[in-house]
């Protein structure tokens, strides 16, 4: 096909610029330029993929999840055809494991919801995608996200041409004052803010946790200035102690959408997420509906259902942990807690208090989760990223990668969740050497 | 939230109307009505789902095809480690079997292409989602599609707000004259028709199977009009007899994005279909990659990748049946040829010949797949649906709701796929008796 000033190609073959501006958009090309250096330097250490740690796994469960669902089917009086329409048919698109999830919410997270108002999805990128789209209806509607951001949500918003204002966040995380601040000044722009997104426990990619107090005050802005929150949480329940509550366990009014993950605290090979949607949806008519049944509608018309082989999974799972999550992820969580323990430490020797300050690097502590930031004092972008992995064997996630707008340009992202305490301590040593060398030559 | 002239609903609650217009999307509303008629009139003999039969299926054939694969990554040299991975972690966008999905198009299909141009999706509906929103940059930009047309492709559009050009099929199903007429028309009004999305085998949902000739015209016209034609073809390996070649494999230069279903074949519950994307996309500075990893991009903000535990027993079955899927599938296809042979006999005694032109009755002979049209003297609408349902207790699905535009009206569709031969008879006589009604009364 042929583009504007350019020679034809071949055949059928096209031109980058003339598809859909999302296959262009930095958001969706910086994690393809991750893979190609995590490829191209197999023997760096890599602090970039927030891959959980597969140690405690062990590929015979699956066989045994798989079975403690059938019989479950049975003991609640499947028949034999049944339970082979349950594994082999499509099943509903709103899922077939919804009460067994919204059992496990209720005795684990104290969030009690309807089966009705969930929605089983691939992943909870899916469920990011199927509220984007729902609750974004045109040009004139916003999404706000807390910034820097997981890129997923940017990435579903650039698929449908969404608009994303960033509310940055401060040294201590999020402000309340910060997102009102933008409502008023997208409302004074003439459109909608529609939603606010935000990961509130060990956030990626910035590691930080939003605080009660905050939770409670962000609960009180959805509601003062009409809008929904969008809370995402994969990283709480493989954090080591106890966590907050959830947004949505403290919602008294259906503010929240919560975005379900099981990838993390489950396993990732499933691909089983949800959505929880309790919002009622009026049409003016006389008739109401879930919010949760207009995603459905959706996902119909996205990827049909969730493999209900996946969902089988997942439910055997969940059977088995329902009820004692927090003790089924101890060992995970403790796992991870020392990974990030080792990292604070390793970073603490190779960067002693009397120098930290006049070399001009500092980090935070996160309390849990994959991440946390790491700021420079040089430009932490591609160029640097490519020379840390030729000249040091050590590979970071540039957090400029993370905001939508601008930002992050002295920061980058580590995650520490499935490297070895070995790799960890000898992955910081590359790290300080080769931010040393840097900030010399800055 | 507060709609234009309506009062405030209660605290979050949404208007309909505030949400995306694919909500309210007869396209997207249609399949909920027929599962509602459905529910409703549970005694009713239904020719509406285009559900396979699952008669064939066995539970324990999952634990089978599980380890078929587990044996096949350690024969060829994974450890009991990367074993694990492979099923526990996410695992690449772009998919994990795609090479034993390439060996199976070699070997049953006749398809050559290499495994980088692939891309597993969650069905052949993500695969629709992806070629979408790839190839249609903004609102210059038309998807033509055959009419009536498979609500997927048309319900894909819609949640990306593209708009779909609608080529009318004949009494001899689709005609490429009239494919290029279109063509010219869009472009007349300065639109950039992009692809042109058509199942050419047993289509859903008329029934119809294009021509050998008509397959080789319809590439020639492709690659005179320079558009690129979206092939699916759900339903060919499970129907009698040996089938026509795919447009995919008559491709000689890269004119076809094939859309792969595995639903129908292996089984529906996996979700695990593909993309075949060999078109070479050049960025215009040198670069050069494939379509499929543009999809794969795209991918990785919808659902992130398809679930490993799906791939791995969709894989455990390929390795079993590739080449000799139509072997395998030989009992299933005369199954499904079996139901149709056993419909059309049974419309033809309940109209008989003599008073079928008189009546306005008529229906198409399809050689296989799961449906059939049929033509009826009045509006085969919702309220003639409801009324079929309740008082003759038997549902099939108004043919209008697979028109993007208008058509279709005095017409219905059948489904024959999942249906005892005893149901099929007992439905076509109740079908009859409420068409023999209708009519008299219109």
């Amino acid at each position: 096909m042929t583009a504007p000033g350019q020679a034809a190609a071949h055949g059928a073959d096209l031109w980058k610029q003339e598809l859909h501006g999302s296959v262009s958009d930095p958001v969706l090309d910086t994690m393809n330029f991750l893979n190609e250096i995590t490829h191209r330097y197999p023997a760096a250490v890599s602090f970039a993929p927030g891959r959980p740690y597969d140690g405690f796994f062990e590929t015979e469960q699956i066989f045994e999840h798989l079975r403690r669902y059938l019989d479950h089917l049975e003991a609640n009086g499947a028949s034999p055809a049944q339970i082979r329409s349950a594994l082999f048919q499509y099943g509903p698109t709103s899922g077939q494991i919804r009460e067994l999830i919204a059992d496990w919410l209720r005795q684990d997270e104290s969030i009690d919801v309807s089966p009705e108002s969930i929605v089983v999805t691939v992943g909870a990128q899916e469920a990011m995608f199927l509220a984007v789209r729902a609750l974004i209806a045109g040009p004139q509607d916003v999404l706000l996200v807390s910034s820097p951001c997981y890129v997923g949500i940017t990435g579903a918003a650039r698929l449908l041409d969404v608009d994303v204002s960033a509310v940055a966040e401060g040294e201590d995380g999020f402000s309340c004052a910060d997102l009102e601040a933008a409502i008023l000044a997208e409302r004074a722009r003439g459109r909608r803010p529609r939603a606010f997104y935000v990961i509130p426990d060990h956030s990626n990619p910035s590691g930080t946790t939003m605080s009660l107090e905050v939770r409670r005050e962000l609960l009180e802005l959805a509601a003062r200035q009409d809008i929904l929150l969008l809370e995402d949480s994969p990283y709480r329940l493989v954090s080591p102690g106890r966590q907050l509550p959830t947004l949505k366990s403290l919602d008294r009014e259906r503010r929240v959408l919560h975005l379900g993950s099981l990838s993390k605290t489950l396993f990732p090979g499933a691909r089983v997420g949800f959505a929880i949607a309790d919002q009622v949806v009026a049409d003016g008519v006389g008739g109401t509906g879930l919010l949760a049944d207009e995603l459905t509608k959706i996902k119909s018309m996205v990827t049909v259902n969730t493999s209900p082989v996946s969902q089988a999974v997942v439910a055997g799972m969940l059977l088995a942990a329902t009820g004692r999550t927090a003790e089924v992820n101890a060992e995970t969580a403790a796992y991870y807690g020392d990974a990030m323990r080792v990292t604070l430490q390793q970073l603490a020797e190779n960067f002693p208090l009397e120098d930290r300050a006049a070399l001009g690097v500092r980090w935070n502590e996160p309390s849990g989760g994959f991440f946390l930031a790491l700021d420079v004092p040089f430009r932490a972008d591609n160029a640097a990223l490519v020379r840390s992995a030729e000249e040091f064997g050590v590979i970071w996630t540039p957090m400029s990668y993370f905001y939508p707008h601008e930002g992050g340009e002295q920061s980058l992202r580590l995650s520490v969740s499935y490297l070895t305490h070995a790799e960890i301590s000898d992955g910081i040593k590359r790290l300080a050497a080769f931010i040393r060398t840097q900030a010399a030559q800055a």
